[in-house]
C-alpha cells in the first residue's frame, strides 16, 4: 500500500496565511503528524494546534504527536550529524504511522514553504519504500517580511540572493546582486559587513501577532535591531527574524 | 479621506493558492479594480473573475474593470517608458476610484506575490496623496515550481539567486551560488549557458490546470523544453514559465 505523504506549507506564523489548498490537504489526511519540539518552541507547537482546531472539519482525521529526537553532539562532522538526525526523525514518523493501521494519507505541517530552508522534504525522501510525496506551497517568511514593510523584493529586472547568516559571515555581501535576504541568522550577522551604503529592512515574528519591524541605513538601524532582537527574545523565550539588505547599486545612483 | 489600498497576492494561477487573509481582504473591500489586459491574456483575466466569483461573499463589494494602457514605443529610454506607463496605470486607477464615490477601501489582485517582479507596489506609491498600502502575501511562481517538482529550493545552508532571463543572458550563471531560479524569460535564455554540469527543473503554467514540467541535465532537457514551450504557447496563445538551474557545486561533489 503506497503511503501518500503531503507536506503542507502553513505560512510563517499567521494562521490566515493558510491557503485553500492547504486546508483541503489537511482535511483529506487520515493522519497528521505533529512534532513536539520542547518547551522553548511551545508557542510554535501551539500555533500548529490552533491552525488544526480552526480548519479541521473531517472527524476521521487523526492527529499523532511525536517527540523530536535531539542531535547527537558527539558526532563531530556537521553533515553526518544532520544525516543521523534526519534518519532519527524519519524513524519517528514510521513509528507514528505504524501505530495507526490503515492510515495511508499522512500530512505534515511545514513552517512557511516546504522548499525553503526546511528539512522535511529531505527526510521524506529517505523513507523506504519511497512514499508518493505531494508538496503544498505556503507563504514564506521572505514574503511575510516584504509584506510587513510593503516593499518589492527586487529592483526592476534586478536579481536577488537568498542566503543564511552563516553564509553572510563567511562570504560577505553576495556577489553580483544589490539585494539579499538573510535567514537562519541567530547572530545579527549583518554586523560582519562594512555598513556603508547598505539599507536594511528587518522583521522579527514577521506576519505574526508579535511582529516587530525596523528599517533604515544599516549604520543606524543595525544597533537598534540588535537591541530590539535581544529584548524580544528575552521577553518571549524565542525569536525568528529575517532581513533584506540593499546596497546602493549603479542603477540607483544614476536614477 | 485616506484611501486604503490592499495589494492582494492571489497565487500563481491556482485559485486554491488563495490564503484566508486574501479572501478576507477581498471581502473587506468597497471596490476591487480588475484590469482587462487584451485578448491574449483573456485566460488570466478569467482566472481573476473565477476567483472573485468563488470567494466574494460581501454584496457591497463592487468590481470595476479598467483597460490597461499600452506602453509608448516612441519613448526610446527603457526606464522612462516604464515610468510613463506606470503613471498611465495610476491614472486609470484614480479614474476608476473616482467613478465610485465613497469607495475608500480598494483592493487589487496581484499575480503571485506582490513583492516579486511586479509593478503594482511601485505604481501604488505614486498616487498622491499617498494611500495607506497593505500587502497581502501570495504563493509565488517560485514555490509553484518547487512544489510541482517536490524539490527543495536551496541546498543545505546554500544560497539561491532569483533572476530574470535578461540577466541570465547578460551575466551568465549568477556568481557565488550553485542554484538560481529564472523568471520573466520569453527566450529560453538557458541556451546562452555552457550546459555542462547543470541540471534544470522547468515548469510551464506551474500550479495551474495546464501545468507541464520537465527535468534533467540541461544538455538533454534544454531542447525538449524549447520544443514543449513552443508547442504549448502555440496551443494556448500564451505561456508563463519558470525554471531552477543547479550546478554541480563543491559540496555536492564531495558528499
Ligand atoms: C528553518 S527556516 C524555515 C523557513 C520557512 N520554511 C519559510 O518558508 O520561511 C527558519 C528561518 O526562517 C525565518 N523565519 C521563519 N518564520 C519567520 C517569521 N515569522 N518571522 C521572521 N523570520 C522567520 C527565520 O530566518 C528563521 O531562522
Ligand atoms: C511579472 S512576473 C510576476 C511574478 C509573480 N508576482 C510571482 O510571485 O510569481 C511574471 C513571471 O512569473 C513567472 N510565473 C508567474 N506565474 C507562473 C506560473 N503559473 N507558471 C510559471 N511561471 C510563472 C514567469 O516567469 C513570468 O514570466
Amino acid at each position: 500500500m503506497t503511503l501518500h505523504l503531503s507536506l503542507v506549507g502553513i505560512g510563517s506564523g499567521n494562521p490566515d496565511h493558510l491557503t485553500r489548498q492547504a486546508i483541503r490537504a489537511l482535511n483529506r489526511a487520515d493522519l497528521i503528524l505533529l512534532p513536539r519540539k520542547g518547551s522553548a518552541k511551545a508557542d510554535l507547537a501551539d500555533l500548529r494546534r490552533e491552525i488544526l482546531a480552526e480548519v479541521l472539519e473531517n472527524p476521521a482525521t487523526r492527529i499523532a504527536e511525536f517527540d523530536y529526537p535531539t542531535r547527537d553532539a558527539a558526532t563531530a562532522d556537521y553533515r553526518q550529524r544532520v544525516e543521523d538526525w534526519h534518519d532519527a526523525i524519519a524513524a519517528r514518523w514510521v513509528d507514528s504511522i505504524a501505530a495507526h493501521p490503515g492510515a495511508t494519507r499522512v500530512a505534515l505541517l511545514v513552517w512557511g514553504d516546504p522548499s525553503l530552508y526546511d528539512s522535511t522534504l529531505r527526510i521524506a525522501t529517505r523513507l523506504t519504500p519511497r512514499p508518493d510525496i505531494k508538496v503544498i506551497p505556503g507563504i514564506t517568511s521572505i514574503q511575510a517580511l516584504t509584506a510587513a514593510h510593503a516593499i518589492p523584493l527586487n529592483e526592476i529586472d534586478g536579481p536577488v540572493t537568498i542566503t543564511t547568516g552563516r553564509q553572510l559571515r563567511e562570504t560577505g555581501f553576495p556577489a553580483g546582486v544589490d539585494t539579499c535576504v538573510v535567514m537562519l541568522d541567530g547572530e545579527c550577522s549583518f554586523q560582519s559587513l562594512p555598513p556603508e551604503g547598505i539599507q536594511i529592512w528587518w522583521a522579527g515574528y514577521a506576519g505574526m501577532r508579535l511582529q516587530i519591524t525596523d528599517h533604515g541605513l544599516l549604520i543606524d538601524a543595525g544597533p537598534r535591531i540588535i537591541a530590539a532582537r535581544a529584548a524580544a527574545r528575552a521577553a518571549h523565550g524565542w525569536i525568528m527574524d529575517i532581513y533584506l539588505l540593499r546596497r546602493q547599486g549603479e542603477a540607483q545612483i544614476s536614477s
